[in-house]
């Protein structure tokens, strides 16, 4: 099958064998595939990850060891558990220790034709949502883990900083959940986006003071947990989202005595990602900034690398 | 009156005006006065402040507005806020953004025969607690400070990183507080206080790997952020209850991928501290070093500064 894989950070479309299933994986045929902040830094070495990138998917599923799978349209969590462990035993599979991630760390990803993944990890699509809007269902689901985490009850005044991808998700998430949001960013085109969705933004320089109950950390920058500290109130919590290289410094003594929270926060539950996705059928619209086939990698890595690029697709 | 101030950094016995109280203020003779991690952060310089030190006090109320007062053994919350702000409104003083904090910020301290500090602030010693006990409600309060924040349920796996005057503190509240509790410290005689009073404890160069839920990092030093990281299991906690000058580092993506929280910690409920005095005597047993007289004041952080000094005294 054609799959992408990194050469010297460059995605080169390859010949590689077909995925062979393990015990309860499905083989799954790859419709859309997005490229995320994570795929760019794992093609800067991040990780140090040498198979197939690529982990957000819609697929129809072709193989299964449960016949009623297949042929059923699916989005798949990425975290692959041991299984055997405390955390797997305790649905935290994503927290697993020997776990594998796709197309992130020890498995195959979904820049290819086919992808091979157990039956646990996948989740049918609900009829009425559309291939487009299902490849957002893992970060729609990495944003829901914030309201997991810090149970907003409703008013919190929120900033999130960084108007990308994963930014405006995170606002959309944070929104539905009853906070007063404002996003802070620096990219005209997708500050535009989200005011059209109802989302008051305005210039990450106009933010220098502030007394948010929450800040989330979308900036994918060293320098964004620092200003997260400047507008957080006391007693506030700032949620991290970024992955990225490299180290970040700030004064610790500011967060002791304003008894900040900072909370790291990765993948989440694929439930209320889906029923975000039935139940709000615009709050991935105008997300998609272009599509390509898969052996035009190299430019939908080019263009998902631009400034003004939200979501970019691949279709194998 | 004699009291201490700072001259180029070096404690200094001087002749000051008597303390004035103002509408509600009681004026309280001190007693006693502990030496504190952030005085001595203060004499080189933290906050830059130049009144009178000392925080941490037992006293006798001399002066108040309502008379049943006077005569009291007392020890005093060392914030105070302007009292009519939202968050002094919602008791949380010690966060009011106008507030002065006793011998730290813009109110003179306890190195001083008497000081002046609203009735609000104070609290009867409780009729069985030894002033050498209360002495330690402040820092004891501080250590609660961790109880009401994480709300532990008994069973969680807790190294406290540090064997010094708070860690020691933190160490005997969270195993109150039914924690499986290890101190991590490089100090023979402190570790040895530790385990004389049943807390297990650990050179803290054998501590590079652990499974810790949660990690209470008052080492006083800026890598202690990053050796807690190193031992914290995903999803754990970490309190960071160090204040001292500069930046600490740290890489970020491993708080995001591991989905940690990383929680300042600063100053508490008396309440509890008071409580825990009255329940158990030697939560303090071992812990004062030494005495000095106020005019010893030098001799006194030189004592404090010394690597085996758990608590020094100032007695006026």
């Amino acid at each position: 099958m054609r799959a992408v894989i990194l050469e010297d950070g460059r995605p080169t479309l390859v010949e590689r064998p077909e995925p062979l299933p393990r015990e309860g994986e499905a083989v799954i045929r790859v419709v859309l595939a997005g490229i995320c902040g994570t795929d760019l830094e794992i093609a800067r070495g991040y990780l140090d990850f040498d198979g197939i990138p690529g982990h957000e998917f819609v697929g129809v599923v072709e193989q299964a060891p449960e016949p009623d799978w297949i042929g059923k349209r699916v989005v798949a969590e990425i975290n692959v558990g041991c299984g055997v462990c405390e955390r797997c035993a305790s649905g935290l599979a994503r927290h697993c220790p020997a776990r594998t991630v796709v197309g992130i760390v020890g498995r195959d990803g979904a820049f290819a034709e086919r992808i091979a993944l157990p039956l646990s990890n996948l989740h049918e699509i609900p009829a009425g949502v559309s291939d487009d809007a299902a490849v957002f269902a893992e970060p729609l689901a990495a944003a829901h883990e914030i309201v997991d985490q810090v149970s907003p009850t409703g008013g919190e005044r929120v900033l999130v900083l960084g108007d990308g991808r994963l930014g405006q998700l995170c606002a959309a998430v944070l929104a539905r959940a009853g906070c007063r949001i404002l996003v802070g960013g620096r990219h005209p085109e997708k500050l535009r986006r989200l005011e059209h969705s109802g989302i008051p933004t305005a210039s990450s320089d106009d933010l220098d003071e502030g007394e948010f109950d929450l800040v989330v950390e979308a900036t994918g920058k060293p320098d964004g947990l620092r200003r997260a500290l400047r507008v957080v109130r006391p007693r506030g919590t700032i949620v991290l989202k970024s992955t990225y290289h490299g180290e970040a410094s700030f004064e610790l003594a500011g967060v002791v005595i304003d008894e900040v929270s900072v909370i790291g926060s990765r993948c989440g539950r694929f439930e209320p990602a889906l029923d975000h996705l039935v139940s709000d059928a615009k709050v991935t619209e105008g997300m998609i900034t272009a599509r390509y086939p898969l052996d035009r990698v190299r430019d939908a890595f080019t263009r998902a690398m631009q400034s003004d690029a939200l979501k970019v697709l691949l279709s194998p």
